[in-house]
């Protein structure tokens, strides 16, 4: 079986499982007690906020460990909404932002915040001169994510930040979800004032993601109660997981230029051998390395169904994903490529192939095998039906 | 080194240990993907899903999995407040909640709110009138806890459930996670609409709970996004962490009653050579295995200070704590014990010993013995300084 759907989750990284099981058999303490099964598991904690801060340009004090991606992001928004709404009812984001962002701002919009949604372009990314034009006196938050999870277009995060640094009233936060631990960014160099993350989509464990604030930025928190992570989250520690997200920071930082190199060709040679070998096929997104996530490639084919695709590979025994794993279920067309412009057809039609560090050449290549077994049968029926 | 601090947290059981390396490794995908590493995930979260609401006389949908008892806790209050608050802006607490909830209750009391905080007995038992007096057309929510974390005493869950009912608008939140797994309790036979558990108080674990929410209760949810869980719970599923829940949870009921039965005696025969070795002892809480959590035990040694003995124990390689974990690291008499009527002395000088699975009835004996060589000599010690 191959595993490409690395973008919906990914496999836990063996020492990442080493790491979890050594500290639940010998650290299982409470952060928050006195002695010292508790200090040892405060120690910890401490050592991962390290890691992760220095992942991102931080400062440890900046990082605070959630469950996961959309715990960061409905903390970050909501927290920052709530504490700021004072000073101005605007709120930006873009049309291809993961549910998590997305359903809270409508959610926020309901509750009588004016809302910006961000058009993109035709490979899925917002332009500079519109976020410029959205600006106004009464915006108080930006948010926009770093990699698209269906396309992994990479968005403009540093200009963003260049942008927003004449609007002190404006906080910037950004969903790196996709791409922490993959593509460098620099919270200091972008001016980026919160940023979510999770740890399963680096293989690390499922259930623990965390959120950078910046040391300035005050927020209202989400959980209310024992005081952990400085009154910001409270909630006894998920101590292994915090541990676990660590070790995967560390693991995806060895390597990952050479790695995302590699990604990178391998993606080249699927879309060429793709385009060499089927037809009505399109590749949706950016296909330059700095322009697109190497380790994401989003494929269209018109006529078909997404599900139908989806499972027909899987009897090839490759497993890819038909849109982001969460709307996978419903079949209406994906958000984010109706946003980039394609059509109805275009959009229902699409298949996400997803990269890990598990991933080889051969399954790359055994994938276009697969495709080209299953399109053309798939096309035929099509066609006959049509008739 | 004898670990009695779990009230704290659990150290986690070897079977649910094996659980979760064997879940995450042979059952990686997302619950939401189409292919079958997701469908795999998902039976494994339906599955977990029937063990949770079983042991709660619940029905499986009414089951949402969450980050841990805190999340659960702040979801339900938050949620059916921000829901129901059209129907009245009364809420009903008591003065022994965890944090979780009792911060929770002040901070909706800033928002507006008017709160009643019931007072407790000597055992720290609220009292059936009070409850009654407390009611009134304009109540939307009573929160009030099974087993309280820092003395044990337990709840009349039921009865209090039986006077809710002649209130249809008042819903009944309970807080049970220090008693899930341990001290039987039907959601049906009590009438509760809402509850809270956690799984690393029960050899879980950390990082996952649940909330029980009945069929017909409506809540905003606390994280919008991917749709999860119904809509009501949104971010990719801790499949292993859920697994383990369900699994802490059929480990925990083979034998419950035997085990707590077992950990009655101890608690007898512990608090019976206490009195009888050592002087100025206060036991807090009810010691009656009807009305007190049988695994928790509570003592007042006035005059000291609580980080003092927890240190000393230490000393003799016995774990347990101050107060409740959370707010172990500030020196402030004890909520709870305060509102049990305790002087500050006792109040500020009390340890919490705390069972579970792997506790055996030396390791009680040993604590005893650990008291009888460390109290004297603090006591003369603090006689000494007065003098
Ligand atoms: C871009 C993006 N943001 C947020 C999330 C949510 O993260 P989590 O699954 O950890 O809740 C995901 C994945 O599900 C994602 O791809
Ligand atoms: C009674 C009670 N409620 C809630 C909690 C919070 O649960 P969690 O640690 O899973 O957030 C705890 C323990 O910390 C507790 O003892």
């Amino acid at each position: 079986m191959i595993y490409l759907d690395n973008s919906a989750t990914t496999p836990v990284h063996p020492e990442v499982l080493t790491m979890l099981t050594d500290v639940i058999e010998q650290c299982y303490g409470n952060p928050s007690s006195l002695h010292h099964m508790g200090v040892k598991a405060e120690r910890l904690v401490e050592q991962a906020r390290k890691v992760v801060a220095e992942a991102l340009d931080a400062a440890p004090q900046e990082i605070l460990f959630t469950s996961g991606g959309t715990e960061a992001n409905n903390m970050a928004i909501r927290g920052i909404v709530e504490q700021y709404q004072g000073r101005g009812k605007h709120i930006i984001t873009t049309m291809v932002e993961h549910p998590s962002v997305f359903e809270v701002f409508a959610y926020l919009e309901e509750q009588g915040f004016r809302v910006t949604y961000l058009p993109v372009d035709e490979v899925g990314r917002i332009r500079l001169h519109d976020v410029e034009k959205a600006m106004t006196n009464e915006t108080i938050l930006v948010s926009v994510m770093h990699v698209n999870n269906e396309v992994g277009t990479v968005q403009p995060i540093e200009e963003i930040g260049a942008i927003l640094a004449q609007y002190p009233k404006a906080l910037f936060h950004v969903d790196a979800v996709q791409s922490y631990g993959k593509i460098p960014l620099s919270v200091r160099k972008a001016k980026i004032d919160a940023l979510s993350l999770s740890a399963h989509k680096l293989h690390g464990p499922k259930g623990v993601g965390a959120l950078y604030l910046r040391k300035q930025v005050v927020i209202k928190p989400l959980f209310i109660g024992g005081g952990q992570e400085n009154g910001m989250r409270s909630g006894t520690h998920n101590v292994p997981g915090i541990a676990g997200l660590a070790k995967a920071t560390i693991l995806a930082k060895i390597e990952q230029t050479r790695r995302m190199n590699q990604f990178q060709s391998w993606k080249e040679q699927f879309i060429e051998a793709i385009m060499d070998k089927l037809d009505h096929v399109v590749v949706n997104g950016d296909q330059t390395q700095v322009g697109g996530a190497p380790y994401i490639i989003n494929l269209s084919f018109p006529g078909m169904k997404s599900e139908v695709l989806v499972h027909a590979l899987e009897n090839e025994h490759v497993l890819v994903s038909s849109k982001s794993a969460c709307s996978s279920k419903n079949e209406k067309a994906s958000r984010v490529l109706s946003a980039m412009g394609l059509s109805d057809e275009a959009a229902t039609s699409s298949i996400r192939v997803s990269m890990g560090y598990q991933t080889e050449q051969q399954d790359i290549m055994d994938c276009v095998e697969a495709l080209e077994r299953v399109v053309p049968n798939l096309q035929q029926v099509m066609k006959v039906r049509k008739k």
